[in-house]
């Protein structure tokens, strides 16, 4: 027996909100999407390994605390999706070198065929995210977050940052005290669109 | 007598805040930005023409305005440089048509050798305008502007939302009463990198 295993990759920048990832990957997996129909057709997306590329920066790396936690705690039951994280060592993008960085450590983690999704981070981030994107002829994705919905979510994340180790047990599964806040930090109308 | 005339265009994308662009140009203009010596060297560059792409929404229209009076009120004495308004009939990028139409507005605008700046704007703009870019082989450069700069800019912006005929006069010229307003939008701290 041959079992044929295509493994697909997500691939996402992060900032300081986590929004962005966890709605993408839900999306894509979900078929809710919109793509032009000469790229694509908007049929459900088994995702199987998202990769979180993001900056150094403190408030960056509590936000790839957050996305952990909302993946171990707010995930359907039979997802079966891993999650890494790719920091790199710069606190910015505030020099051609720093941009540099940025596109070398995401280049190489991504394929043909996998999705590449800009969302988060600085603008030169999501720049570098897409030009990569196209180089290797991955998907470009991005998730918009309505206005109204994102600063009632930057307020949890507030309160979230007295609680820095509840979060990241629940990153580690242990979800019971703090599920509903965790899970209350995805936008209920994100909407994902596929551009290549 | 034959006079060889060169043409250098800056194509910048514009969101709510005019902040970014008269920055780019002046940096540029100065030989005052930092790149890669592989790309170029930080020589000063003669910008003939400013090419601003931007939605038509209400915000951005107004942003448009003070840009316009900056560069007619604060730039220095000598400096010849025209510059151009390309609204996109789109109120912002929520869809992959929307994308499109702002790309395919970009793209006949760009030649080889220009500048893209992708400061202004919604990262997907930004994406956007990055993505044409590389695809005509033009130079994209970005400016950053300091957080601390940032929100003093923005209060001036909204003082001047009261004097919309005023800065409409002033992008026409008519600078004496509102100069000096209009030029402290200008940030000092700003640094322009050039990543292509």
């Amino acid at each position: 027996m041959f079992f044929y295993l295509f493994m697909t990759k997500l691939v996402c920048t992060l900032g300081t909100s986590p929004g962005g990832i966890f709605e993408t990957y839900k999306n894509l997996r979900g078929g809710n999407y919109e793509v032009d129909k000469t790229i694509a057709n908007a049929t459900p997306i088994e995702i199987n390994e998202v990769y979180v590329i993001r900056t150094s920066d403190k408030a960056v790396e509590f936000a790839w605390k957050l996305v952990k936690a909302i993946f171990a705690c707010c995930r359907e039951k039979g997802d079966e999706v891993t999650i890494a994280d790719i920091p790199i060592p710069i606190q910015d993008i505030t020099s051609p070198n720093d941009f540099k960085k940025f596109k070398n450590a995401i280049l190489p983690k991504i394929s043909v065929g996998d999705y590449v999704d800009f969302t988060g981070g600085r603008k030169a981030m999501s720049v570098a995210a897409a030009l990569s994107a196209r180089e290797v002829g991955a998907h470009v994705v991005t998730t918009i977050i309505p206005q109204g919905e994102y600063s009632g979510i930057s307020k949890i994340i507030e309160e979230l940052k007295g609680k820095e180790d509840l979060v990241e047990r629940a990153g580690n599964g242990d979800c019971e005290s703090i599920r509903d806040t965790i899970c209350k930090l995805i936008s209920n109308e994100a909407k994902t669109i596929m551009l290549y």
